[in-house]
C-alpha cells in the first residue's frame, strides 16, 4: 500500500493497476447489495437485451475507485470525498480490467487532489471513465 | 423488483430503500476489490484518525445506487450511465442507512432518467448525496 503525504504528490502523477472481474466478484456484490437485476445472471435475458454474456454491475466496476484512492494514490492516508462515473461501455464477467489514476489538481487550503480515472478493458476499449476528489490525511 | 417503463415514470417519482451495513458486507467488499486500507478495518489505527468506529467504504455506500436503479427506480429495466457521489459524513459498520432516489428530469430522446439519490443514517444525519444519470430500456 503506497503512503504518499499531500507534499510527496505532484501533478501528473499516475498509478494504475489490474484487476479480473470474475463471477464470485459479480455474486459478492450481488449479496451486499441486493441488487437481484437479471441483467447480471440471467444469460438469457442478457441475450434478449443485446449482450453475448452477462454484463458485471456498473457499480462493481466503479468500486475499484476505492482500491485507486485508498491502496494507491494516496494510498493510507485516503479519504473519498467525491467521485463521478460514466460508463461507456459494458463490463463482462470474465474481463480484465486496467485502472488508472492521474492527478490532475491539487487544492492546498484542504489538501486534497483531484484524480482522472480510466478504465480499460483487455481489448484497450475504455469502459468507464471518471473523476475523483480525494483527501489527503495527515497521520494522527 | 420493479419494472417500470419510461413512459410510467413522472418526474417527481421517489423510491426509497434500508440497508444495514454489516461487517460481512464490509468484509466481501475488500475482498472484491482488494482494497487494504486499514481505515475500514483495524479500528485503533481508525481511532487514530478520529474516528470511534472502522469506517466502511465510501464506495461501498457508493454500490447502493446500483440496487437503487437496477431493483427499484426503474427496477428491471436499468442501465446506469453516470454517476456522482458526494461523501458528506462518515458510514460506519453497522448503521441502518436509507437510500431515497427522486426522478429530477427525463430525457425523451434517449429514454434516460436523471435520479437525485440521498443517503441517511439512523440518526438521520444526510451521509452522501449523488445523482444518477440510468436509461431505460426497452425489453428485447
Amino acid at each position: 500500500m503506497n503512503t504518499y503525504t499531500y507534499e510527496e504528490i505532484s501533478i501528473g502523477h499516475k498509478e494504475s493497476f489490474r484487476v479480473i472481474v470474475t463471477e464470485a466478484d459479480r455474486d459478492k456484490f450481488r449479496e451486499i447489495t441486493g441488487d437481484i437485476n437479471p441483467l447480471h445472471n440471467d444469460i438469457e435475458y442478457a441475450k434478449s437485451m443485446g449482450h453475448e454474456r452477462c454484463v458485471a454491475f456498473g457499480m462493481l466496476t466503479a468500486s475499484y475507485l476505492s482500491t485507486l484512492a485508498g491502496v494507491y494514490l494516496p494510498g493510507r492516508n485516503s479519504l473519498i470525498q467525491k467521485t463521478e462515473v460514466n460508463f461507456r461501455k459494458p463490463v463482462y464477467v470474465g474481463d480484465e480490467l486496467t485502472i488508472t489514476g492521474e492527478v490532475t489538481d491539487k487544492s492546498d487550503t484542504f489538501n486534497v487532489i483531484t484524480v482522472k480515472v480510466e478504465i480499460i478493458n483487455q481489448d484497450n476499449v475504455k469502459v468507464c471513465k471518471g473523476k475523483m476528489e480525494i483527501a489527503v490525511q495527515k497521520e494522527g
